[in-house]
């Protein structure tokens, strides 16, 4: 894929994003009920639709019969009528989350009179790129009505019938409700050379956000003239401690690694202090290869429970799968060092009763979300209470770890005066 | 200047990069006290080095006489002992601003007993990009320090003498206080292909801040993969509404205007309602031109007072200096539709006494400061009560409008637990 621009792709992108900026303007103006009774009857035009929607999902999934997609990936494009009323049930979530837009999150009177506010207000136009899963639709679609912002949805072509249906029937309901249905665009196809002309119109998209596999977000990072916010892989530790509870170590390393492998903030890698490892490791290997998972460990780890021999690529692997890479560490420098060098700042968490081994952990990783005493698991949007998440940002601008729909506004400020001047 | 990347260049940047992450690394594991004591002796080392700063900024000054600079370009180049002793000055500033590492700013007990919390964190590394004021480099060290940040400072060619002098001083300070001298890095010249390789070390970078003119913010934004703020022009707006006291717009426009007319905060264009344009445009280009203001007016503007025409570029225009574009405009519609076609985002005033109208135009202008009836110059960080500002943004992700040492931060989340695990 070249870096070059096609002009007449370029005009055809000025002309949608020109209709998607106007509609974002619109869409600031409205108010949260407008916003509240446009996402409920988003959902309801959802479920209504959910034979055209199921139709539009066979071609897609014929297709990738076609190409011989099988397993987790066919699986994630399918839908039925249960994922659809999930959808759907998403929206009304969404639509019973305090609306931000207008929110006053600070307020000061200075010495000379002026009244200066903080207000919360719409990013504009935000541009999602995703693969395969074709509920991210309704989901983002759904956030960024909340948060007064028009959206670009550019999906996978793996999806793109059931997108298009999912998008068709959103914007009829906006439309419904008198709200502008180019607040939810997309691209005149989901060949990937259009995502060039759509990275490069930094006059009509404010933020790019990619979900995704690493070979989309590197083109996305590199060819990017918009800000981008990178939802990225989850290499995610659990780190268990000397001082570890041995009763706590089993329960969150497992539910970090097994309770569902297939998601960003399950568990990739255990680490283990050197002074538990005898105490601690062989049960934690009999508990986890009871729950059907491989080990990979280094040589200490190899010595004390036999496991395949971990390689260089194992340590910045993210599985999502059950395999877990297992590393014996001298001490807590040691964690906080490997996690530095291979993880990918989502989650990790430390399992320990030392107060200051936890309060350094704590204090030292700078991933988005860190944990104490707790599974990886809880990184998570809706288990931290912001509502529905558009993902885990691993960028540390603007928003780092769950994104919620606060996540997709910012701040204003507003000053009141009584015609004061500066001297 | 091309868009191709040397090889040899990339890697003296990832040499210099994985530098300034370690020092990043380890200033960040600083206490606050560490970080106040290193401000205040940088401070103190600037005042001490005042000579030896100015030799080389005689150097500058030398440079830019054989190349013919002179005026306001000349000046901003120019140091005095008052202007270092200014610099110090600002640092002690900064070093009594509340260090913001680590501060919690939000904590919640979810329903399961996790104790979720949100503190604090540096950015990473800062990247500034800047022109001919040395001052700048003072300025923005002084930030990322309190912030806990590495930073790469690269200024123009016009300054290099002076800019290297100053940062060599407060590398000397920040090593006697202990703390890593990398914290404060440059690139290994001032050549402008200097600037793709630091624009393309995404793995060492984690935000890029231009400052300076039109040409430089849109190599920045063309070229970089790391994300951007901008620090873009100010086409500030002063709309003086039907219900206008004239007294106050007189104050105002004259202050927005002319009080100090080369900074961004300045007003550019004046908007006047239709029904107040007979009433006040008299009496505003009256004191205007007393002020040594020139005027490029609308039809109706030419017709009430005389002006020179406007032309389509005079509403885009940042003129830093003693001219005003002036506008008659049939409504606060029209008035906030100009805004926003020919607006940068930066800071609009409205002088009115009709709450309504005063309600709609702080709801419906979406830059980043917005006033009612007091001067655009107090959009600075200094008069809001942020303490030194690294400047404007008017880019809406993470930071918008002024941004001091609390926006060079960012958000992690802790979560703390007794062995909770999902279900």
């Amino acid at each position: 894929m070249s870096g070059e621009l096609d002009t007449t792709m370029t005009a055809t992108m000025a002309a949608l994003g020109a209709r998607g900026r106007a509609a974002a303007r619109r869409l600031s103006k409205s108010t949260p009920a407008q916003r509240t009774a446009a996402l409920l009857r988003m959902a309801d035009a959802l479920e209504a639709d959910t034979p055209a929607i199921l139709a539009a999902n066979a071609l897609d999934l014929a297709a990738a019969d076609e190409r011989g997609i099988t397993g987790a990936l066919r699986d994630r494009l399918a839908l039925t009528p249960a994922r659809v009323a999930a959808m759907a049930a998403g929206l009304r979530e969404v639509a019973a989350w305090p609306d931000p837009v207008g929110r006053v999150v600070e307020r000061r009177n200075l010495a000379n009179g002026l009244k200066v506010s903080r207000v919360r207000i719409p990013l504009g136009v935000i541009g999602i790129v995703y693969e395969a899963r074709p509920n991210v639709t309704a989901d983002a679609a759904g956030l960024c009505v909340r948060s007064g912002n028009a959206v670009f949805l550019r999906g996978g072509s793996e999806a793109e019938h059931a997108n298009a249906a999912i998008l068709g029937v959103l914007r009829g309901a906006l439309e419904a409700e008198g709200l502008p249905p180019d607040a939810l665009m997309t691209l005149p196809s989901t060949d990937r050379a259009w995502l060039l002309p759509m990275l490069h119109a930094e006059e009509f998209i404010d933020v790019i956000i990619p979900r995704g596999g690493e070979g989309l977000i590197r083109f996305v990072t590199a060819n990017s003239r918009i800000p981008v916010i990178k939802h990225y892989k989850g290499v995610c530790h659990v780190f268990v401690d000397a001082a570890a509870d041995a009763e706590k170590a089993q329960a969150i390393v497992l539910n970090a690694k097994a309770q569902r492998p297939g998601v960003c903030n399950a568990a990739e890698t255990l680490l283990v202090h050197a002074d538990a490892a005898e105490r601690l490791l062989p049960m934690l290997a009999e508990a986890l290869r009871a729950a059907g998972v491989e080990l990979r460990g280094c040589p200490e780890t190899v010595r004390l429970v036999g496991a395949t021999p971990a390689t260089e690529e194992d340590w910045f692997a993210e599985y999502l799968d059950l395999i877990l890479a297992v590393r014996v560490v001298p001490d807590l420098d040691a964690a906080i060092a490997h996690i530095e060098r291979y993880g990918s700042d989502h989650t990790e968490a430390i399992v320990s009763e030392d107060p200051a081994a936890i309060r350094r952990f704590l204090d030292e990783v700078q991933s988005a979300v860190v944990v104490a005493n707790a599974s990886t698991r809880f990184a998570d949007g809706g288990q931290l209470g912001l509502g529905a998440e558009i993902g885990i940002s691993t960028t540390r601008l603007h928003a780092y770890g769950p994104m919620g729909a606060d996540d997709l506004t910012t701040l204003k400020y507003v000053i009141e005066g009584e015609g004061q001047v500066r001297t």
